[in-house]
């Protein structure tokens, strides 16, 4: 168990009413209380009661210049969220503000924590088990309605319980052999294949029913990414911004996309559908549209899926062609591959290309024809989508649901053991 | 005074460990405390005794839902920051949570808080004055410690109690006055002029001291506008990347900014300098171009101080001289106008262009030879800005400077008023 006192913001980054620095381990509480002033006194206040939020001023140490005013909260350990003492400092929410509280705070000996590392913490002093501590993470991030449901479902220890069923089962097998091997004079029979076998199957029961869920658990984490692909002005990003506006929950741009390609999620049915609007793939000889060209190529490779967008009102262009080749280079339209929705846009004018061109292109794949101008067909793309996904399955407030490949993972190998041979 | 009841998440918006959602007013005891649960019981919990973080699951009254784990501090009036009843909610740092644990508040009857609505009431109901409220801002969006210190100072009453002392002086003056009129058969003599002198004397060198920091104090809390200007290829950005990397002390791009003039602020020995760097300002017949260029000519315009960067390795070209010009159609380099510093940059190349030619071009400009490259001149165009802004002159913990243009006009307005006639 780490000893040492660690010490971050807490709060996001940026400019709000209310930041908060956290301070974690057993010389938290003396390392902070010096810093601390009530506001008009010079002398050092004593620590308040426990989880009391005080009114308090805090200063440089060095230089006795007054930082911000604070409310401050001494948690006695264990009832916190580390099992630790933990001081709680709320000040002005402004980077400069906090960055410079938090300095004072290091300077009087505390050390910067780690990402995730009280919540480490907290799994360690044996609050949280691996499951929940996972969780915490995939809470903060949810993008979802469905996708926040099943992480707070894991954080209270719901994903734990199950799992703990099926080891429960597999322990009542377990004692019964170990009794028999432990005590034979005492009249403990080894107990037959039959006696075990209930319970061995009641544990196989509650791995399969986890395992059932899982890919839909991944999905509602992890979204699906889907490319916008298609030759220029064929409307891509006009349809973009029709996907997103009909989905008006939860629209967050990306931090830290670049610009040359955009990405946005919009809420399919409680999926995250990572959309992601391309360059042109026409090979170019300028410079910078050749970036944007690689990077629309990366981004249609590592798809789960592809809207390859044509403009109904105009003869198919070399360009068109183009596009298709590279997309079926890399693997598209294949028995098995990752799924193509051929979408003619445009519908509002007067067509050209049909349906039945696009699905001589693609084989197999869904086509459909939309308008991004007089918002038609979109519903249709919608429903295309979800279905690909399944996605909009019923999913109920208590549902428990795998929704990390690390235990899908371990579920399928306890599955493999537990398999009869 | 308002008697409703609003909340708000307070915490900036993003991805972190925590977040805080504040609610204000009469009833938000009663609007929140049905949302809560202790973990693992159904029963509504009595309220909590104030200030005290108390751990709670909080619900979704209509679906029962457990929407996240929270501590909660309910504050009873009036020793809160509103100094009203508040509710604390900090939750995970999410920013779907928050604003589902919001959206649950709001359903329970609490109106969403407009900006700065909590500073507000903590105003209306007396906790702080408005040169008080006013620092609230300043302090979270304060970009250098000399900033922060300063709005500090404001919010902690110093700026209030030097107002204040100007007030008593004049005070005195007045009680005399009016003494003499409201009891004039009680032998209170008519006041000389030259008794009630002193008081106004006084009164006068206060405001007097306050307004001969202001400019320097506004400075300090805005900043300097300084726009790099020149023809294209003369290492703009070379330079703007040359003057952040001399500042480390903070260096933040300004959210919203738009790509084709890129701003930056650096801090200028505890002035903010925002750096603009602009597209050419050449004429061109392509309309993304063209933007470009407007952008950079509204820079220019709106700017403190010009950087005109020449590049010294080359002969003058046809573009320089334009730039030269649409800068001059400004008004720049005219006697009493904002000053341009011109800069004779790669000066680590063999040097076409001298010193003296721009001192032809910008009579009575400072001129300062710069390589971003070899990083020379960088501390002497620095020490140049420093002079042109005064920054850097010594400020102790405990100076009080005017930051603000409101409380700068009410000086001179009083300043005015108390001028002998």
């Amino acid at each position: 168990m780490q000893n040492d006192t660690i010490a971050a913001i807490a709060t996001p980054q940026g400019v709000g009413g209310v930041g908060v620095i956290r301070v974690s381990g057993g010389e938290s509480f003396q390392l902070v209380a010096p810093l601390l002033r009530r506001p008009g006194k010079e002398s050092i206040p004593s620590i308040p009661p426990t989880h009391h939020l005080t009114y308090r001023v805090i200063t440089d140490p060095q230089t006795q210049e007054v930082l911000d005013e604070v409310l401050v909260a001494f948690m006695r350990a264990p009832h916190t969220y580390t099992c630790e003492d933990v001081v709680e400092i709320q000040g002005h929410g402004g980077p400069l503000i906090l960055r410079r509280i938090l300095r004072a705070v290091l300077r009087q000996g505390a050390r910067l924590a780690n990402p995730g590392e009280f919540t480490l913490r907290s799994f360690l002093n044996g609050r949280l088990d691996l499951a929940q501590a996972e969780a915490v993470m995939d809470l903060i991030g949810s993008q979802t309605e469905a996708g926040q449901r099943l992480a707070m479902q894991q954080l209270r220890g719901k994903l734990s319980e199950q799992v703990q069923q099926a080891r429960t089962s597999m322990l009542g097998a377990i004692a019964r052999i170990e009794a028999s091997i432990d005590f034979p004079e005492d009249d403990v029979p080894t107990p037959l294949a039959e006696e075990l076998q209930p319970f061995i199957i009641e544990a196989r029961q509650q791995v399969d029913k986890l395992l059932a869920g899982s890919d839909q658990g991944r999905l509602y984490r992890q979204g699906v990414r889907t490319a916008i692909i298609g030759r220029p002005n064929v409307g891509k990003s006009s349809l973009l911004n029709a996907l997103l506006r009909m989905e008006r929950a939860i629209v967050t741009p990306i931090a830290g996309t670049t610009r040359d390609t955009v990405e946005e999620i919009a809420n399919l049915r409680g999926v995250p559908l990572h959309l992601i609007d391309t360059a042109g793939m026409t090979p170019t000889e300028d410079p910078v549209e050749r970036i944007g060209v690689e990077r629309s190529r990366a981004a249609a490779e590592n798809a789960d899926i592809i809207l390859h967008v044509f403009d109904g009102s105009v003869p198919l262009a070399e360009h068109d062609w183009q596009v298709l080749e590279e997309l079926r280079g890399m693997g598209y339209g294949k028995q098995g591959a990752r799924p193509v929705i051929a979408v003619l846009n445009k519908s509002d004018c007067e067509q050209v290309i049909t349906p039945a061109t696009l699905a001589e292109l693609w084989p197999g794949a869904p086509v459909v024809a939309t308008s991004t101008l007089v918002e038609t067909g979109l519903e249709e793309l919608e429903n295309t989508l979800a279905e690909l996904v399944q996605a909009g399955s019923v999913m109920s407030n208590e549902s428990v649901l795998i929704t990390s490949a690390r235990h899908q993972e371990a579920l399928r190998r306890g599955e493999g053991i537990l398999r009869p041979r």
